[in-house]
C-alpha cells in the first residue's frame, strides 16, 4: 500500500455536520458549482467569458471555432470537474453528475487517438505540443484533469475519465523520462507532479511515481531544459514577441537550482507551493530524507519568513510572487487566493510526512483567513488578490495598487482562483482527520462524524463544535464495544490555554502534548466522550520586528481567526485610528454579521483631524486624537458589506 | 516692457558669495558641466550612452550613422547648453564656452532651411515632423533649445543661437496656431510654452506670446487634437504597437479639460508643472485672472494634498504621475527630480504674479530637499526618483520597488535630470530676489550680492548669512547715498520666531508682516545694515491626518531642511525606530558630514529583536522597546556614505 493511503481516510468516510461549514457545502452545491458551470459556459452578463467549454467543444468536434481565452484554460474546467466530483461523494446530485458526464464525454471524443489531450494545443497549435513547456502550461492542464479524474473516480466509481486520464499520462510517459529519446522536460507550471501521485496511489501503477520523481528530480539541471526547448524552437515565446525573452527568471518558475538545493521559496507562488507539495509527496512515498528536509527548509522559510497573518502568500503582483525574508507589504500585497490554497495542499503533506501540530495551524490559519476571503459569503464573487488594507480610492487611481480590487469580481480572464476554492471547499471533509497506525488525529475542529476502520474494526468519531466561534469541541467514540487506540487533538498554537474531560472527568494535559497533539491513549468504549475545551479570546498579534510593514502595528486574532477594520463600521480612514498596547477587546456575536459571527470590540483613538486649514498638509505635531468604539470583524468576511476601506494591521502604542 | 522684466533682475546681475551655494556653483563649472559634457558624448564608462552629440553631428551631416536614443535626446543637449550659459553668465570659461560654440554651430548646420530643427526627425523620420505631437515630445525639445538660445543670448551676448532659435520658432508659428490651414496642436509634453515667453521678453516679439497663449488656450478642447492627428496618421503609434492604443489617459498630458477647468494636478508630473508654469506666465503678461484662478487652484491642490515633505511631487512611477489627494506613499513613491524642478519654476511664477511667502516656502523646500537630493555631493551621480524610505533590499527584489535605487546613478537611457540639476543649479541666484515698483523682495537667503536699479539709480544689497545651518541673515544696503524704498524679508512658514535689527536696534516685526514678509519702508543710506534673526530648532512635523502613509509618524525639520535616519547612523531596520512625541532634539555641527553640515540627534526607541524564535514570525503582542540615541542628517545628502536603508517619516507615539 502506498504511504498516503495508510495515513489518510477516504473522502466519503467523512461527513460534514456543522454550522459553519455546512453553509460552505451547501454553498458550493446549491450556488457555487452551478454558478461556475455557468461562468464556464460563458453565461455570466457583464463578466469576463471563460470560453473553457466552448473551446472543448470546439475540440471535441461538434462545435466550430476557435481557441480562445488563455493557453490554460482547460485547467478551470479541470477544476470544477474536481470540485464537483467531491461534492458528488459525499451528496448525489444528478442534475450536477449529468453535467460532469457531459464534459467527460467531451474530453473524451477531443483525447487524440496517442492520448494526448489539450484543447489549445489540438484546435489552436496542432503540430506544435510539447514544444514550449516553459510557458504554455500542457502540464499544468493535464494534472488538474488527472485530479479531476481521480477524484470523479473515487466520486463515483466510474472508471471513464479515469481511464481517458490514464491513456494521457501513459502517452505523457512516454514523451518525457530519463530514457534515452525522450525528452528532460519538466513544467513550466508545477501542479501535474501532486496528480501522478494521486493517479499512482489510485491505480497502483509505478509508472506515475516514477514520472512524478522525474519531473521532481530534473527540475534545475543543467543545462536548463527551458533553454534546450526554447532553442529548438527557435526562441518563439508564447507571451513575448519573436526573440524577445522574457523577462521571466529561472527562480519565477523554480528551476535556478535543483530541488534539493532549494532554501528559500521564490518565484511565482503558487508554482512554488505546487511543487513543494509534489516533493512532499515525493519525500512521502520514497522515505527520501534529502528531499524531506528540503521541503521543510522551504516550509520554514515560507511560514517563518514570507507568510502574511492570514496565510496568504505572494509579496508582489509582478510575476505573482515571492520577494524576500519579511517583506510583507500591507498596501501592495498580492496574496492569491490559489496561493494560499497551495499552502495548505503542502503543509497538509508536510503534515503526513511529519505529524507537527505547526503544519496544521499553518493549514488553518490559511483556510479561516485568506481562503475563505477569496469568496463572497454568498458564493458568486471571488478575490484572485487578498488585501491586507485597502484604500478603494487608491485601488482606482494609484496604479501601484490597482490590482487590489476592493470588491470581489464575478469571474477573471485568468480564473484560477474561483474553482480552486471550489474544489477545496467540496473537500474540506479530507482535512479534519489522518492516521497514523494506531492513531486518529484531529487537525481540524470541525463538526463531522468519522468512520475510521482500525484493524479492519470500524470506528466511529462524533465530532461537535461551534468553532471557529467558540473553543468547545466534543468527541464521542462510538460504533464499537470496545477498543484500544490513540486518539490525538490538535493544541492549536493561537492557544495557551485549554483543558479536556474524558467523560466529564478532568484530565491534565501536560504529559499528553508531544508536538502540538494531545495524545490520549486509551481503551475505549462505546459512548466515550471527550471535551476539549480552548480558551479563545482576541488577542493582539504583533509580526516579527523584521517586517518592517508592521512595527509598531498589532492584528487583531481570536481563535484561528484574522480580524480586521472596515470602513463600515469605523468611518472612513482607518489609518487615523490607533489603539493601546493593553486594550480590552470584547468578542460577542453581532447578530448583524451573516452567520451571527463573533466581531470584536474595544476602545481606540482617531487622529483628529478638524482643526487643520483648509490646504495645510504639514505643520509642527500636535497629538490630538478623539476616543473611538473600535469594531472589528473576521478578515474572510469583509467586502461583504460595499465598498469600503479595510485594515488588518492596527497602529498600536 | 513685458511684466516679467518688470518684476525680476538679470541673472548676472546677482553674485552668489555663500559657502553653502558657491559650493555648488562651483560644482557646476568644474564637476557637473565637464561630467555632462562627457555624458552627452559617450565618454562615461559603464554608464548608458547618451547619444545626444552623436545624433547632432549626424543631423548636421559631419557624421554617418542612425539616431539613436530616446525620440526626445536633443532635450538633454539643450538643458546642458542652458546650464552653462547659465554659468558664463556669472563665470567666464574659455573651455566650456568653445564647447558650448562648438554645439551651436553643429545646430546651425543640422536646422533645415525652413528653420526646423530636431536631429530625430531629421535624421530618423524625414518627411514626418509634427505627426505626432501626442508622443514624440518634438515641441518639448524645440522649447528647451529655445530656452537655451535665449540663456546663452542673455550671458554672452553673442546672438547666432538666438537667431537660430527664432527662425525654428517662426517656423513653428507657421505651422500651428488658430488661423485657417494651421494645425491646432500643441504640445505632449509640455515645455515650449514656458520658453516662448521668454524669447517674447528677450525679442518683443509678441507672436511668440501669442503662439505661447495659443499652445495654453488650445489644450484641452474638443475634438481632441491628439485624437486628430492620430486618425491621421492611422493610429500608428511610437511606444506602443500599430493599432495599439497606448495606455496613456487624457489627464496624463493634461488634455481632459480646458486649462481654466482644470482644478486637481493629474498625470505626469513634470509635464503638470512645466503646463502650469506656463498658465502662470500666461496670466502674468496677459493679466488674465481666470488662468491665475486655476493656477492658484491648481498650486492649492499639489501643495496642500499631493506634494510630499521634501517638496517632491509625483506619488507613482507608473506614468511617473500624481495619484490623488493625500496619496503620499513613502514605499512606492515617485517625486522625479524634474519635477521638484518643475514645481519650483512653477512657485517662482505664482510668486511674481502675487507676492505671497507661501510661494517662496514651498520653492524653499524644493530647493533644499528633494532637488538638492537629485545630486551626489561630489557632483557626477544623479537620482531620477527620490524615495522617501530605502530598503535596498526590497529595491533589488521587490518588483514594485525597483524603480527606487538605492544609490545614484552615473546616468540614465532617460536622463532628464542631471541637466535639469545643472541649470537649476547654475541659474541659482535668479531665484534669490525680485521687485514690484519700489519694492526689493528676498524671497532666498543666500549670501550674494545684488546689483539692482531703481528708477535709475544702482543700490546694491549684500546679503550674509549661514543658511540653512543658521538662521542669521545680514544685508546691508550699499552703493548709494540716500535711498527710498522698501526691503521686504521673507518670513518662513517654517519659523514661528524672529528679531530684526536695523543698524543695531531691534525693531518690531508684527506690523510689517504681510503675505510672508516683512516690509521695511525707509530712506536708506549707504552702509544701513539688517539683521534678521530666525530662530531655528529641530521641529517635529506631522503630516495631515488623510495621508494615510504617515499616520502615527513625525519628519523631523531644521530650518527649511527636512531630516532624515540612514543606516550608517542608525543600523538596520529603521523601521524598528521610534521617536516620542516630546524627544528633544539637538541640532549639531557634524564635523563627519560633508561641510560640516547640521545634524540632529535625540533618544529614541528600538523594538527589540533578539527575543524571537527562529522561524516565528507571528504572536502575541508583547511590548519590548531598548533606548537608542538617533541621529538624523539632511535628506538632501543621504546615499553619499554607502548604500543602505534610510527613513523620513519616524513612528512617533
Amino acid at each position: 500500500m502506498n504511504k498516503f493511503t495508510e495515513c489518510t481516510f477516504p473522502l466519503k468516510n467523512v461527513r460534514i455536520k456543522d454550522e459553519f461549514w455546512n453553509r460552505y457545502t451547501n454553498l458550493v452545491r446549491e450556488v457555487i458549482l452551478p454558478y461556475q458551470w455557468n461562468a464556464l459556459n460563458d453565461r455570466i452578463p457583464d463578466a469576463p467569458p471563460s470560453y473553457a467549454v466552448r473551446n472543448l467543444r470546439i475540440a471535441a468536434g461538434v462545435e466550430e471555432g476557435e481557441y480562445q481565452g488563455l493557453v490554460f484554460q482547460d485547467s478551470d474546467m479541470a477544476k470544477w470537474l474536481e470540485a464537483a466530483s467531491y461534492s458528488l461523494a459525499v451528496q448525489p446530485d444528478e442534475t450536477l453528475e449529468s453535467q460532469v458526464d457531459e464534459i467527460i464525454d467531451l474530453i473524451g471524443k477531443a483525447q487524440l487517438p496517442d492520448g494526448y489531450m489539450n484543447t489549445y494545443y489540438i484546435v489552436k497549435e496542432p503540430g506544435r505540443r510539447w514544444t514550449n513547456l516553459w510557458e504554455c502550461h500542457e502540464l499544468y492542464c493535464a494534472g488538474h484533469l488527472i485530479e479531476a479524474a481521480v477524484a470523479h473516480y473515487e466520486a463515483t466509481g466510474k472508471r471513464k475519465f479515469l481511464d481517458i486520464m490514464c491513456r494521457f499520462a501513459d502517452h505523457i510517459d512516454s514523451v518525457f523520462g530519463p530514457e534515452p529519446g525522450k525528452k528532460r522536460g519538466y513544467p513550466g507550471h508545477e501542479e501535474i507532479e501532486l496528480a501522478l501521485f494521486k493517479l499512482y496511489r489510485v491505480t497502483g501503477e509505478e509508472r506515475y511515481l516514477n514520472l512524478a520523481l522525474f519531473f521532481i528530480n530534473e527540475r534545475g539541471k543543467t543545462p536548463y531544459y527551458f533553454d534546450v526547448e526554447a532553442e529548438e524552437r527557435g526562441w518563439v515565446h508564447h507571451w513575448a514577441h519573436k526573440g524577445q525573452r522574457p523577462s521571466q527568471t529561472k527562480e519565477y518558475n523554480q528551476y535556478h537550482l535543483p530541488v534539493r538545493e532549494q532554501k528559500k521559496a521564490v518565484g511565482h507562488a503558487v508554482r512554488a507551493v505546487y511543487l513543494y507539495s509534489g516533493m512532499a509527496d515525493a519525500a512521502l512515498e520514497t522515505g527520501d530524507e534529502e528531499l524531506g528536509d528540503a521541503c521543510r527548509t522551504l516550509w520554514n522559510n515560507i511560514t517563518g519568513r514570507q507568510m502574511y497573518i492570514t496565510g496568504g502568500i505572494g509579496s508582489t503582483h509582478i510575476g505573482e510572487a515571492f520577494t524576500f525574508d519579511y517583506d510583507l507589504p500591507n498596501d501592495t500585497v498580492y496574496q492569491e487566493t490559489c496561493a494560499s490554497i497551495g499552502l495548505l495542499l503542502f503543509s497538509r503533506r508536510m503534515l503526513q510526512l511529519e505529524k507537527h501540530g505547526k503544519y496544521a495551524d499553518v493549514m488553518e490559519r490559511a483556510l479561516y483567513n485568506s481562503i475563505l476571503s477569496g469568496i463572497a459569503l454568498d458564493g458568486n464573487r471571488f478575490f484572485y488578490c487578498n488585501p491586507m488594507e485597502v484604500w478603494p480610492e487608491a485601488s482606482e487611481k494609484n496604479p501601484c495598487r490597482r490590482h487590489i480590487k476592493p470588491e470581489r469580481q464575478k469571474w477573471y480572464g485568468c480564473a484560477c482562483c474561483p474553482p480552486n476554492i471550489a474544489r477545496l471547499l467540496s473537500s474540506i471533509g479530507g482535512y479534519i482527520y489522518s492516521r497514523d497506525g494506531n492513531t486518529i488525529y484531529t487537525h481540524l475542529y470541525i463538526g463531522s462524524e468519522l468512520e475510521a476502520e482500525l484493524d479492519g474494526e470500524k470506528v466511529i468519531l462524533a465530532q461537535k463544535t461551534d468553532y471557529p466561534w467558540d473553543g468547545e469541541v466534543t468527541i464521542q467514540v462510538m460504533g464499537i464495544t470496545e477498543k484500544e487506540f490513540d486518539l490525538a487533538l490538535r493544541m492549536p498554537g493561537w492557544c495557551d490555554q485549554a483543558s479536556l474531560k474524558i467523560n466529564g472527568e478532568e484530565c491534565s494535559i501536560g504529559y499528553r502534548l508531544r508536538d502540538g497533539y494531545i495524545h490520549i491513549e486509551r481503551t475505549w468504549t462505546n459512548g466515550d466522550t471527550i471535551v476539549f475545551q480552548m480558551e479563545m479570546k482576541p488577542q493582539l498579534i504583533q509580526a516579527h520586528p523584521q517586517v518592517r510593514a508592521n512595527a509598531g502595528r498589532a492584528a487583531i486574532q481570536r481563535g484561528p481567526v484574522v480580524y480586521c477594520l472596515e470602513e463600515v463600521d469605523n468611518g472612513k480612514n482607518l489609518s487615523a485610528i490607533s489603539i493601546s498596547h493593553d486594550i480590552r477587546l470584547d468578542a460577542y456575536r453581532d447578530a448583524a454579521l451573516p452567520g451571527n459571527a463573533v466581531a470584536v470590540r474595544g476602545q481606540g483613538m482617531r487622529i483628529n483631524d478638524s482643526l487643520w486649514d483648509e490646504n495645510e498638509l504639514y505643520r509642527p505635531l500636535q497629538l490630538n486624537v478623539t476616543p473611538v468604539t473600535i469594531k472589528a470583524v473576521p478578515y474572510f468576511m469583509w467586502g461583504n458589506r460595499g465598498i469600503g476601506e479595510m485594515l488588518v494591521w492596527i497602529r498600536c502604542q
